[in-house]
């Protein structure tokens, strides 16, 4: 493998753009959060990811495990227990994904007032 | 205001849960980071983040400049010019956004081999 690939996002045909599009994720963000005190099994992480579907939760998990950022353990017993677990790699997410979750935390007053002021000026100036 | 108001992206109902899905998102990343080197205009953007469409670079500029993370400026001259920018709000996502697109450029090797790892693993055990 060359040593000094030119991988760039912002060219649409670079692989890195695929991963850029699993990670600046809504749902990504937060399963990481809720994974970073450590394993969880799927209902725990569905309670902590407060209004994801089932559907999505199973399809981003499996979708983060094939990109080698979630484990996934099945333990052979009864009743089955599967948990979930940041890889390695994984953990290396913590910090910056963390880290938009306390962005959108310590400036949504910010934006809320930036929104009101566009919506009013909207009404305003166009009608 | 509440000096320590409990905003909580992980809580489905709080106000900033919708500003983590307008920045943790692969266009909005794209567009802070083509802005981050100054002000440009729409098709200056559009070349940037190679691959957009232009009805999602309008969609997306209008509800980052709705959120206040980016401005817009038009000149009253022939022919028209308009000129994007980040806000001082915006700057402050330029570290954390550009931290996921080097995350993705660093670790898409990382990233491809656990993928082919998978699909192997998957057409070997299921099938």
């Amino acid at each position: 493998m060359d040593d000094s690939p030119a991988w760039n996002v912002m060219v649409s045909t670079c692989p890195s753009r695929t991963s850029l599009a699993r990670i600046a994720n809504k749902w990504t963000a937060m399963i990481v959060i809720a994974l970073s005190d450590g394993r969880l099994r799927f209902g725990e992480i569905r309670r902590a990811v407060d209004g994801i579907s089932g559907k999505v939760l199973a399809d981003t998990l499996r979708d983060l495990e094939r990109d080698g950022i979630v484990s996934r353990t099945a333990y052979d017993q009864m009743p089955p227990r599967v948990e979930y677990d940041l890889t390695p790699l994984g953990q290396t997410l913590r910090e910056p994904l963390t880290a938009l979750g306390t962005w959108a935390e310590t400036h949504i007053a910010d934006v809320e007032a930036a929104r009101d002021a566009y919506d009013d000026r909207g009404s305003g100036d166009a009608f």
